[in-house]
């Protein structure tokens, strides 16, 4: 997770943005992993820090905090924000808790049970708001896998040009697929269709984050999925301006690529064909921790398609 | 598995320079999956082909079958081996059955099953032979993300040094990893520890394969995991000469890839150091189509140490 530099880049910078609001004051880093960003609090000039990680990571972090000589401002406590106790409220804020797609294993709910528990009023979120975005693509990758069992003949003498479709099947299915996307593969500009402020969205607004989109495609192509995207904004603090850390195809790739969501059949688009729709993203039935996400679109004069898709189980991928 | 080009050559070129035992006979393809290498067999000159596949997919067998207009010598049958039932006993049993280190996941007790139950006296199986071997390597792709904890402070600000230990540890771990070994990292030559003959070993034997090894190390290195990879040998037909599948990493790479067994620290050696032990595949008692493998080594000097490792969960990767 450290080694994406995008990432702890845009984590260190939006906190530093934030000095004025941090100097002298409390912060609580809800779930620290490391400790990274509590010790880049503390370098803002934090009074304190509570590093707050329910996961044996917090030994580790125990030990970064001790070998930087911050434990006299960073303290660790190992626990679930949902459980532990502060001895305080706190002024500020900061958690890195995106998922997958935003919302998949996310974190978000135990910043919003945080910050109804222990953030002073007028307090600062750090990010203080998210956006989802989505923009229809042509997967190449895909359709090269895809067109593999068209050259088998040439290369082996077996014919295995019938696979094709089946093997559309297997691949275009109902999972979301954690790929980066390149921007070659894009097709419109993005279009946002949900945004969170952070201080003010509850528990009870995630259980369904929705929103419509309307993009127009910029040339003759197959449209063979949708993806999906979001930001998370710093503010800006005094004359600082605010700061966008992207997961856009259009930016430097993070550790959470993109999320791609395939239609079960590509469809063709010409330069301005109108790709609408609506999308809910939704905790799956089966843990409130996976996200489902369901689509309804239309791509120009075709009729309105359906689809819901999920992320397999196994795709977590926390890393270094 | 059939953009896997070095597997699926090698397998037509094992089959068709085995013509001659082929032309006119009858061939069972244990786990046939597409059929492609029952239709390899019918392009021999088999009279009759069996191809059995207990999966779905046989399915997809049956329609490509028809599509090369092979159905009267290419049989698809859906069924697992080790029940179902044949007209006839065969000629040749042809199977790609090899898992992840040879035996992870792998088919062979069903082709030993398909041996004795149909395999008439003196018939020919394709391959015929299986070799395991081992060296040890220095992974560099491994101690670069060691060495990147060393990176933080210059990058971040934050001296995360004290975070290599736990790393090493994490990484380190008791997990056969699959990786592609490259061959800059491979510091002996290869060194063979068991021998397959698939004429002759028996279901019983399977549940230990063992060996000793004794490398010498090219030159100056640390040592910080073991390699083991493994061949299967087509017999040559009439005139023809025998034929290796390779996966060792001094080849040109397959999906098997490489098995990569990571020492708990490195160990430096120089030239001619020697690197001995003893090997001992078998079943993990969780789930007898996993594999685990037990080393005992000696590098150099050093009082001997064990390790025993086994794939974890979630690896199998049957693919295309």
């Amino acid at each position: 997770m450290i080694a994406d530099t995008v990432r702890t880049s845009t984590y260190k910078t939006g906190i530093l943005r934030n000095s004025s609001s941090i100097r002298g004051k409390v912060v609580l880093d809800v779930g620290a992993g490391t400790g990274v960003l509590s010790i880049f609090c503390a370098q803002a000039g934090a009074r304190k820090v509570y590093a707050v990680e329910a996961s044996s990571i917090a030994d580790q972090a125990v030990r970064i905090v001790r070998h930087n000589k911050m434990e006299d401002i960073v303290e660790v406590i190992k626990g679930s924000v949902e459980t532990i106790d502060l001895p305080e409220r706190v002024d500020v804020i900061v958690s890195e808790w995106m998922g997958y797609a935003l919302l998949h294993e996310s974190m978000l709910n135990s910043v919003l049970f945080a910050r109804d528990k222990w953030l002073k009023p007028g307090g600062l979120i750090l990010p203080s708001k998210a956006e989802l975005y989505i923009a229809p693509i042509n997967d190449l990758v895909a359709e090269d896998r895809l067109s593999f069992w068209d050259t088998v003949k040439g290369q082996y003498g077996v014919d295995m040009s019938c696979m094709s479709d089946f093997a559309r099947k297997c691949i275009m299915n109902n999972d979301i697929t954690v790929n980066l996307v390149t921007v070659e593969d894009v097709l419109s500009h993005q279009c946002k269709f949900a945004e969170l402020d952070l201080y003010s969205v509850t528990a009870e607004q995630l259980k369904s984050v929705s929103g419509s989109f309307n993009c127009e495609c910029f040339g003759s192509s197959p449209v063979n999925a949708l993806c999906v995207w979001f930001t998370v904004t710093f503010p800006g603090g005094g004359e600082e301006k605010p700061l966008v850390l992207s997961t856009s195809p259009f930016k430097p790739e993070t550790h959470w690529k993109q999320a791609v969501l395939y239609l079960d059949d590509p469809v063709n688009v010409r330069q301005d064909t109108p790709v609408v729709g609506d999308v809910n993203m939704y905790p799956s039935e089966a843990s409130s921790r996976h996200i489902c996400i369901h689509v309804d679109y239309t791509i120009g004069e075709m009729k309105k398609h359906s689809k819901t898709f999920s992320i397999p189980d196994g795709c977590s991928g926390e890393t270094q």
